[in-house]
């Protein structure tokens, strides 16, 4: 199944559907100073958009007298995109409409103890399920994102990120899904989704460029700059998380020694926890993802030791957000992902000090540090926007 | 002083020039192609190369038969860019072509001990009397691209990065070098100007995306994704040099800790050979660098305590370009600059190596690691080059 679009086949058609769907109600003359179209070119795209109701037209009084103008937006509803977080323990399902806003949401069995091609199978007829369940209409959904932990071959489409999934290293994933679902099939990383999820959403007020933290069991990174994902040569890019903090460190399951993955993941928080004897179930009846939670609660509840274990984490966290930094040079990290999830205004607060004492250019220029509000489902959500923008607002 | 180019207003301009510069004769056909442009742009925008002057008709026999083809060449002589590297001890200026090759080469003395204001006459007149000195006409002078260490302020056109010259930081640079020559003036960091130079110069075999680590008295990088620069917000990216390799470490001058500047640069190497008794001539007599290149000498000819010094040095590098290629997972790295030119082929050992073992993607793909050919002058001859492609190859 082809990814170019039926939908639109000019950059240009994207780019102006990109600005509406960013900025809100726009007028065409704003559509053709911000991008040096000539107004009878933004007209005949526009045209385009509003035939295969991309867009509506709304009439809102101009705000600098009566007259009133004829206004674009966005019609959210008017495609659709799927999301796929795929984990060794749990996968979880999103559908998004146009604006990057959830209107369905199912979760399945992961991908642990099965062969590629029957998890595949499986990810088909529960997508095919949802979509029918949702009562879209199936030509309506542009296609499928479908993210994991890196490392990922994003040309060609396959995944090799899961610790116990070995298999699916050679697996052609995007292939197989594709043909599974008839449907376009991007395959990315989770933490380049969740970034990509935050420019889409648009639900903190992100600038075009930023990066953000993404932590799940284990801390990635997305880059974002002028609204596309810094890739690299395979979509690795952002691998914060193996980013060495101390050479000497213990050896990484990655190769390297001393990743702030070892030190700061919530993995490493548990471990930590159970060492100091701090109370927790044990690990057959408590999953480390619930036991970091718990961890995370008590220390928003002021516990002491539940505070010290989080807040060991955030410092070794706010290390990495610096040369994060020192390697970016952007001027805004948002914290996505379910490990920022309960105890994440912490996280933003060691980040937030760390960047303003120790960043390499601060006295150039500060850096924002926010939390975003899709934490739990970031990269699913972000998968299906990485869909989305691929489709229909494909950047050069 | 305008930086929009009275000599190529169009993108497509532009573009076409750099295919033609970057992959040699090449017919109007294959621009088409590579363009995805009509043939009848291609000719329309070929016909203004021609009657400017930056590309020449040359005759080439076809390789698939006897039939002759009119290929395209740049006219490497048709415009020129000054590249000017501001040091403390020392300032270094050249010329280059179109093709970035070096026409023309000065050195005066550094910016120490004088105001801004009195070094940037200083270097008005310099650069003017070596233009006249080679004889070009003033007007084939594109512009000057200006580079110093960071941090840097891009979209100010100022730099701040000189430890000994604070009073820099709020200095126009920019305009007011580009006041006192009447020419289009870029400010940059020296390693972002060391990869563009990369890039432009094509003196090594380089894709469109790479890194580029520079070092010099200290250590940093330049990133290049599909020929631009990244330069995050302020063009201070890449500052590898100040991503901690020890959160415990030793204080750094930039307000970090174990940057790994600290262990691995020339004045590391020079602190550490002093400090083991290493014979040098005294600190008074024997600046940073010499006594690094003596260093440097020694090792590769296999002076046992010179050898070690260089190898542990070359080690931190490693790690280095380990979280380098974790960040950004490109896979070329190519080391320019100073540093490099004695002893660079055992910091590329030592750089593959550990890319070879530690990298977090190694499985998707190999990283290449090559040295510069024009490493001592790297940072200059990259700031002609970033001239060059601002005025005569924009990119979006």
């Amino acid at each position: 199944v082809s990814l170019v679009s039926e939908d639109l086949e000019v950059p240009s058609h994207g780019r102006l559907l990109d600005i509406i769907r960013s900025t809100g109600p726009v007028s065409r003359i704003e559509l053709a100073e911000r991008t040096g179209l000539t107004r009878a070119s933004v007209s005949n795209i526009v045209r385009v958009l509003l035939e295969r109701g991309f867009v509506d037209e709304v009439g809102l009084a101009d705000s600098r007298g009566g007259k009133r103008r004829t206004m674009l937006a966005i019609s959210p509803a008017a495609r659709f995109g799927i999301g796929i977080h795929l984990k060794a323990d749990q996968i979880t399902y999103v559908v998004t409409n146009m604006a990057g806003g959830m209107v369905g949401r199912q979760q399945g069995r992961g991908a642990r103890d099965q062969s590629p091609a029957i998890v595949v199978a499986r990810i088909a007829h529960e997508t095919e399920t949802l979509i029918d369940k949702l009562g879209l209409p199936p030509a309506a959904v542009v296609g499928i994102g479908i993210v994991a932990p890196g490392p990922i071959d994003y040309a060609a489409g396959k995944i090799s990120g899961l610790p116990t999934l070995v298999d699916w290293s050679e697996y052609p994933l995007r292939e197989e899904l594709s043909q599974a679902t008839g449907r376009p099939v991007v395959v990315d990383k989770d933490a380049t989704a969740a970034a990509i999820g935050e420019f889409w959403g648009g639900r903190v007020d992100v600038p075009l460029s930023f990066a953000c933290l993404y932590m799940e069991q284990g801390i990635g990174s997305g880059i974002v700059v002028d609204g596309s994902a810094f890739r690299g040569s395979a979509s690795n890019a952002g691998e914060i998380g193996h980013v060495s903090l101390d050479f000497r460190g213990p050896p990484c399951r990655c190769g390297n020694r001393g990743c702030l993955e070892n030190f700061a993941s919530p993995v490493a928080v548990v471990r930590n926890a159970r060492a100091s004897g701090f109370p927790l179930g044990p690990p057959e009846e408590i999953s480390d993802s619930q036991a970091f939670d718990e961890i995370a609660r008590l220390a928003v509840n002021h516990d002491p030791a539940a505070r010290k274990l989080i807040e060991d984490s955030a410092a070794y966290v706010a290390e990495g957000a610096v040369s994060l930094v020192n390697m970016t040079d952007l001027d805004l990290v948002v914290l996505a992902g379910p490990g920022f999830a309960i105890a994440g205004a912490i996280y933003v607060e060691f980040i937030r000090d760390a960047l303003n004492e120790r960043a390499f250019a601060r006295k150039t220029h500060g850096v924002d540090v926010k939390l975003s509000t899709t934490s739990r489902d970031a990269a699913a959500v972000g998968a299906s926007a990485l869909v989305l923008q691929r489709v229909l607002a494909p950047r050069a």
